[in-house]
């Protein structure tokens, strides 16, 4: 079952996708959570958001049930890797691992790149949740390189919605379905 | 029967409005579409946007059933020139057409404007589709411009909202109904 | 009754909260209006949009069933001495209150301040109506201080969300209900 968290920055979505993962391990307590994180210290500000954002969210599972993946950038290996009907896989979340490739790789071909991922949830036995922000609903920013952030960030949420089961879009902490059902 | 689709950048809105323009087309193959382009090239990044965004558009449709009007200002004057219930009008976008009153004529008075194009709609016995972003959910902008142009943006949107029969919002490629029906 | 009122700039916030507050006022005329105006003037743009804002909404209640409050910073305070069931108190907005706490007293403890806000509202007997900023789903700003405006007008909003009766989501100027029922 693929799921895919939408919402805007403190609207409660990582939040929401640990209840989700909380309540599919609880569902099978025999399951074991993978949390990958595609978030990458650049500078101080951003390595103590990490931290904390981290530290927060793992303490919320048991030591024994939930493993740490940091993963900026090589997000298809890992769910490959991680493929079995017994894990839980929460990706926290999408809109960094897009940051990270279009730092990284900017002259990759995007289109191939959101086709080939959306493409691969469609095989997965792991139950996967996504977590994504929205950012294309602001002003259109002044810099060519934002407006790109946002036109790749849009893509890739329509090609991961369209090959998810469940679209959840958080608001202020509430959670409203947009495509499949709430489970939590 | 006047449909507003509303949404962010890359949320699909005009995917779904000409889906919506082919839903209607289909039900009654005697009628034309009229797909009114309303932006206007400034700088080679924008044309280049422009002309990819209008060639894939209008790939979608048999040539013979559709005809491009590139319409950056007198918007009110086409409308009323294609009111025929025969025709089937695609406006995309308002936000663009609003973007060039606000370059060409910063100082008229928008309010007049807003209310005479969302009155004018009130009239017509065309099919309309209108293609719209919602920009004012971001943080609000530094400079004076940006602010009024989030204003008018959204002054607009509510009037035609207003006046229309469906209103659509688009996340993720996904619809939701705000008002109406949704058709396809 | 705790009602949350939240939205974009222009989305209609304010005057859907006000005809709430007239729907409730109607129902039981013995009761009074108390308008709460956060914003503060800066600079002489934002004097005029406000003293515009606060003119367009007063004129629509009668004079003698609304009073003015202006409170910048001790909304608390003012929600505390105002607590009476023959009382509807509309907040507009806390997201200028956030705002002005920002500015006067940057270092204070803003997880604190969110608690004790949404615990008050709890307790309350008097109708409150609070209008609010969603600003989270654009671009994630470049400057650290509008990083954390972002951060904690999130925060806030899910707080007083989690508290509040019903939770309207304005878009276009059409409300969708996210959490209890809607009244007008």
């Amino acid at each position: 079952m693929i799921n895919l968290i939408i919402g805007g920055a403190r609207s409660g979505k990582s939040n929401y996708a640990e209840r989700l993962a909380k309540a599919l391990f609880d569902n099978n307590t025999s399951k074991m959570i993978h949390y990958i994180a595609t978030a990458e210290c650049i500078d101080q500000e951003m390595e103590q958001r990490i931290n904390q954002h981290r530290l927060n969210r793992l303490a919320r599972f048991k030591q024994n049930t939930v493993e740490l993946h940091e993963v900026p950038l090589e997000l298809g290996d890992k769910l490959k890797q991680l493929n079995q009907p017994n894990n839980i896989i929460l990706v926290d979340c999408l809109t960094l691992w897009l940051n990270n490739q279009l730092y990284y790789s900017p002259e990759q071909d995007f289109a191939d790149l959101c086709e080939s991922t959306s493409n691969l949830i469609n095989n997965l036995q792991a139950d996967v949740i996504f977590v994504s922000n929205e950012v294309g609903l602001g002003i259109i920013p002044h810099n060519e390189i934002s407006r790109r952030f946002v036109d790749e960030a849009g893509r890739l949420n329509q090609a991961i919605a369209k090959n998810s089961d469940n679209v959840i879009f958080m608001l202020a902490g509430i959670e409203q379905c947009l495509k499949g059902a709430v489970y939590v």
